[in-house]
Formats: structure tokens, sequence, C-alpha cells
């Protein structure tokens, strides 16, 4: 089932895997209470350490407010920022690396947020990129931490590990089975949360769940991903038998609805952002079952790269509802044949 | 408005003409009475007549108790037989122009049944072609013919010229206008009715609709033909009004709504006849527009092709419904692309 393809590990199901460390300065106030000079101190003294090393050439320093409000909502479209940090930024900055990987958060609801993101299903090394870079940090600063408690931070929520680990999976074969309810109060119980990565609740667009650890606190950060990883690696399993079912119940009728969204892609003039995540949810369906012959990994960044911000960062002006569905259209046009190999 | 690709005049609005004249032998009883002998000496000298004139070559005999269901009902499908035709199929024949410009029926609801079929807008020459073959029958046989009546036919409805004209027209923009009702007022008005090529009543897929002369009595040839194609010229000039009207208001929308159907067209997999009409009607209507550059006799044979029994015929089988929209996707993503210039 897995095509040529598949690049990363089950990413056929899973989009990609993302580990978050909050950290902060133990010299320098939360950002609770902390003026503006205690935040550009947060900047220059990351920017310098993080410039400084050895990759330091490897990475870009942006500040939010040098952005249009377009460009900062690219980069959360992207998942290169948290959505968070747009709240402060008068005063927050990032350094992403080149190959968008591993992204320094500054001026957060903590200091510091530490990123790591790989397509695929593979925390592991994801959270490898996270504490890479908060063991380098941390050689040249303290950050704060509490024998008993472990890393403080600005939320009760993060203490502890400080550690956010999510990973973005793509399940519209259970959502159309309406297995998802189940699901969620089964993860539950492994103290994971699973919810729409897009809007809240039960708008679920595009069928792509983010299912992240609830607790921070009293369990180590290997347990936490083991858990994660084994809890991602079973839905994954349902996610594929039941499109497999689907498959056995009636193949035609499965390509003849995955497809023609691929018809609707490839012809539509107008096509408005919810319109394409519940297509492209079909056709990245179709592409996890070998109907049409496409690389998941340049579909999803094709997807991204048609948000609303990152569509107006590529026109280089804002655009009108009206225009975001014209040239929504016009590039899926251009650039899904290109995707495809027939 | 009218492409490149319009071969025909009127071809953007009108599908085809076709005239159909009803004679009786006056020799042989009619139809109603009939014997089997009676009725093979009716196909035997037609056939005769018709295979032994100069233009004899250029014509199929074809006896429809030799063809399989689906192969007559391809016959009704490309226009060249008529469906009451098939209720006499044991006994009834049809002598066909290889151009399939002119059909000689035998054995309906009169003897003969001479028809001339053409594309586009062309009444004049359509009815020539029915006449002409009038004219060579006639010259070896009578006719059943009154002085003060004119032709005789079983039915009292045909007597007179026994001349049956109508155009075929795809009028997409005066339906979802909602003009047909007093288009179809106006034209009972004139002696013509109009109705759902295929489907009586309300429905009429594709948008096709038939117009007709009602009366044969009391009216000449000439003035029926010249009343009939004064009314479809201007309800053609109504329809283009009414498509650049669609296009003024909101171009994008058009386009989006009828290439969508493209779309669907090039990647479904399964294709009920009924939803082929439909989407049909969009593709037409786009390609009367430029938005996409394909022939519309090439399109419209397309469709024909892919009706019930043609598409059986082509498949060499009975085909099951599921069969049929099996095939019939797969038919146009095969064809489609190639009727469309990009």
């Amino acid at each position: 089932m897995s095509g040529e393809f598949v690049e990363a590990p089950h990413q056929d199901v899973v989009l990609f895997s993302r580990v978050r460390l909050n950290r902060n300065y133990e010299d320098l106030p939360f950002s609770g209470k902390i003026t503006r000079e205690y935040a550009d101190e947060v900047v220059r003294r990351t920017a310098d350490a993080v410039l400084g090393s050895e990759q330091g050439h490897a990475y870009a320093m942006i500040k939010l407010a040098d952005l249009s409000e377009d460009a900062r909502s690219s980069l959360v479209e992207h998942h290169l920022i948290s959505y968070d940090l747009l709240r402060f930024a008068q005063r927050s900055a990032a350094l992403i690396s080149t190959g968008k990987t591993v992204t320094v958060m500054m001026g957060e609801e903590d200091h510091l947020r530490l990123q790591g993101l790989l397509p695929g299903l593979q925390l592991e090394r994801t959270a490898e990129l996270a504490l890479s870079m908060d063991e380098m940090l941390s050689e040249k600063y303290a950050f704060a931490f509490d024998s008993q408690w472990g890393f403080l931070t600005s939320s009760p929520a993060n203490v502890g590990t400080g550690m956010r680990a999510c990973v973005v999976m793509h399940l519209p074969a259970l959502t159309a089975a309406g297995q998802m309810g189940p699901i969620m109060q089964a993860v539950a119980k492994l103290g994971l949360t699973v919810r729409g990565l897009y809007g809240e609740g039960s708008e679920t667009l595009g069928n792509l769940y983010q299912m992240s650890n609830q607790a921070t606190l009293g369990r180590s950060e290997e347990d936490v991903i083991r858990s994660l990883l084994a809890a991602a690696g079973q839905i994954a399993g349902h996610e594929r038998a039941q499109r497999e079912q689907a498959e056995k119940q009636d193949m035609m009728k499965l390509q003849d609805t995955l497809l023609r969204s691929m018809g609707e892609m490839m012809y539509a003039r107008l096509m408005p952002v919810n319109e394409m995540m519940r297509r492209y949810s079909d056709v990245r369906y179709a592409a996890s079952m070998g109907y049409v012959h496409a690389s998941l990994a340049e579909l999803d960044n094709l997807i991204r790269e048609l948000q609303p911000g990152s569509l107006a960062v590529s026109a280089g002006k804002l655009l009108s509802s009206r225009e975001g569905e014209i040239l929504r259209a016009k590039l899926l046009r251009e650039k899904l044949p290109g995707l495809v190999a027939n």
C-alpha cells in the first residue's frame, strides 16, 4: 500500500512529528512580568548563542515585528512557529534552521520554545533535535529548574519536562467510519489528547488530527515519546486497516469518490481554503492507496503553500477572499499536475 | 463567442436539425391492418428502389430483427431511427446513408418515414434531403395522397404534409434563468412545441430541448420550415444573450461551475448516464464560451457513443448498470482529453 513516494516513516498516515520544549532563563523575569528590556535580552543572548555556534550559519533570524501579518501567518501555516508567538509579535522572534527542522522561538509565553519538526512518524529523532538545542543553550545559560519539579514555566501546565510532543495524522478512513470518538476516548486514558489540526471541536478540516501528551509532570521525556509513538503507530495501523476495508467493500466507489476531488482541484477556478482541505484529504488518501502516484511530502507542502497567509506572501500583496480563491485555484491547476506521475 | 470549432450553423446552441416525412404506398394496406406479407413487400420494394438507385451504394440495409436490443437502442441514440421503429422490430428495417444524413425507415406506424438529419441549424437543407428521397421513391411508386387532404397517414395527426421537422437545442443558460416556461408558451402560439429531448415533462436531461411543428395540415412544408427556423434562430439569440449575461454577472463563478464538470468527467471512475448528461451540458456550455477549446460536434458524438445502448455495442456484451458506469467513466477519461485542445 505504501508506494514508491512515501519518503518518511508512516507518512501515508502521519504528516509530521513535532516536539517543543519550554524553557526560561533563570536570571530573567518570566514573560508575565517581563519588561521590554528583558524581552530584548532574551532575544539578544539566544541569537548570539545560536548564530555564534558551530551550526549558526544554518539559522535565519526573524523578528516578527519586521513581517507583514500574512508573512507571520505563513510561518504558522508551515508549522515553523506557534500561533501563540503571534500574540507577542512586537517583541518576539524566531531562529529557523534552513532545513526547517529546528526553530527557536523567543518571547512567547515562556522565554524560549525549542522546536524539532520532521516529516512522518519519527518522534525520537524529532525530540533529539529539540534536546540538542536545549543542551547547546544550557551550556551557556542556566534555565529555571527545580530539582523537585523540573523545568519551571509560566503556565503550571508545562512544568516538569516542559515538553509537548505531537504527531499530526491524516485519518480519513477512521473519520468516515465514525471511529474517531472511541479513539479519542482510548488515547485519553494514556494521557494523550487528539484534536483537529485546524479548528477546535468537531471541525476537523482535511481529516487532520494532532495527538499530543497532556502531562509534563511525573513522566520522563523518553516515557512520553514512547507512549505517543506507540499510540500513533497503533492508530496508523487502524487507519490502514480501515482504508483496506473501504477498498475491499467497494474499490471502484472509493476510487471514484477520491479521484473526483482530484478532478475538482485540477479544474476549479475558485477554490476556498476549506474546500481545498476536503479535496486534499481525498487526494492524499488516493495517493496513499496508489490510485494516483504522487509524492505525499510534495502534496502536503503544496497545500501549506496555498493556505491564506502563504498564498498572500507568494502574491506579494493583500488578497481579498475572492482573489485568494482565484489564485489558489490557479496555482493548484499549475502545480498539481507536476506532482502526479501518470 | 462562436469559436474556431463551431462547424455547423448555430452549433453553439443547436445540436442538429431533423426532418421526417411520413409516407404510405397507395397500393398496400396501412400498418394498422398490414399482414406480414405486405410488411415484407414494403421493405422489399423500398430497398430495391433505394439500393438500385444512383446513390444506392451509399446506403446500408439494416433489419431490426437481426440486431440485439442494444444495437437497436444505439441507432435511436444516434438519432438514426425513431424510437417507434423499435415497436415493430420483428418486421421493420432501415436504410441508412453512410454519411448518416438520410434514413429510410420501413414498417413503422406508416410504411415509410424518410428522415434527413444535419448538424446545427440547417432545416432547409435537411428538408431537401428528405424531400429528395421522397421524390426518388415517388417516381417508382405512388404514395397515398388526397388532393384535398394531402398525404394520408395512419395517424390523423400527420395527414397533410406528413412532415415533422425539429431542431434539438442546448439551452443551459435559459434553463438556469428560468426562461423555458415563457419560451414554451410563446412558441406554442406559433404552432410549435418544445419538450425535453430525453424524458418528458420537467425532466430535461442535459438541458437539451427539441422544438417541432405541431400542424401538418393547412401549412406548406416551406411555411413550417420557415417558422421553425425563425423561432430557433430567435431562441438561439436569447440563449446567447443569457450566456453573455451570466458571464458578465460573474465570469469566474461561471467558469468555475462549468469547468468543474470537466474535472469530474476527466477523473470519475463511475459515471451514471444521467450525471454524464448534466456534466456534458456544462462542458458544452463551457466550450461554446471558449473556456475550453473543443469541437462541439465531436463532443456531441462522444456523448452519443456513451449512451447505454451504444456503450453496450462497443463493449460487445450486455452490461450491468455498474459495468456501464465503469466503462462510461473509462471511455470519458480516454477520449475527452483528445477532444480538448489546451
